[in-house]
């Protein structure tokens, strides 16, 4: 029940793509406790300009492949654990072709009661 | 002042996107003491592949027809709103064509300072 | 490290856009103490019928050039910062061509460790 939004530039190719969702998806699996299966993103593809990144901010050299990928997930991750999820999403982004000062990530929390994954069930009922 | 992003397989017909378009709005409406029309809504269309969704996380069916559905929202509605909202969402969706395993719901909170809906004032100043 | 999402309907021009893209990051700098490279924005451009919003909830007169903005940046702002930053927003956007009426902003917060800018890094790490 991570939702994971990934922009991309239009440019990427799917296969480039396509390893950074993976990426995002192992990293929560191996550093959040996240399911195999409870995998859920959306990848929006971005036209030139239409991502508005500065190149250096506050000390990495971006280049036009940069990536932002924005995960909203449950409350309660310890510091180290989000560490570690940002380190392995980087890790296999790059084994996927990335530079590694091209992933940026950002997370929003919300709880268990603000999860249906299907039959208008909240999440906490489920079996 | 929720804000609803809306994502759905590019295949969908017109048609049963504004039914799950009106499906959210008037589950929050009904369930959630939203006004009718305090509606404010973001449909977003995703080609084959970049909707990842595990097909039967954690216990349910989905078909190429799943659909995600993002509400911001103020802090403060109950469990028991919440559950009432998802139950709503989907009761319409399904009256729209949906089945009930292609509806996914999440929730993001914040304040009341936290909407400005019109000419730079806080939603609070509002007459 | 505010990430900011535009939404505007697919007609404006490519002048209006980057004038609200400006206005958003100039108004975060100017009243939230954000840094002026710190700049990370993703704009979405939707086509008639995606955007579903009330042309005049709660007191305003929308046009077809009605936009959103969401703003994802850390805790703490006041709300007389938040006030500030509305105000901003919307002169730099008048400035751009808009019309006050035609701008909603929202907020969502998230906390320092919920940031990594590059290199697998949390940004707090960065020297």
């Amino acid at each position: 029940m991570p939702l994971a939004r990934i922009s991309v530039p239009a440019h990427l190719t799917a296969e480039k793509i396509q390893a950074l969702a993976n990426a995002v998806h192992e990293a929560l699996v191996s550093t959040c406790d996240v399911s195999v299966n409870d995998r859920f993103q959306l990848v929006s593809r971005y036209a030139v300009g239409d991502m508005i990144i500065d190149p250096t901010f506050p000390n990495v050299q971006r280049t036009a492949d940069a990536s932002i990928v924005e995960i909203t997930f449950l409350a309660g991750r310890t510091d180290e654990k989000k560490r570690s999820l940002y380190q392995a999403i980087v890790a296999g982004a790059v084994a996927g072709g990335f530079r590694s000062d091209d992933l940026m990530v950002t997370l929003v929390e919300n709880a268990p009661i603000d999860w249906s994954l299907g039959r208008g069930e909240a999440y906490e009922e489920h079996g």
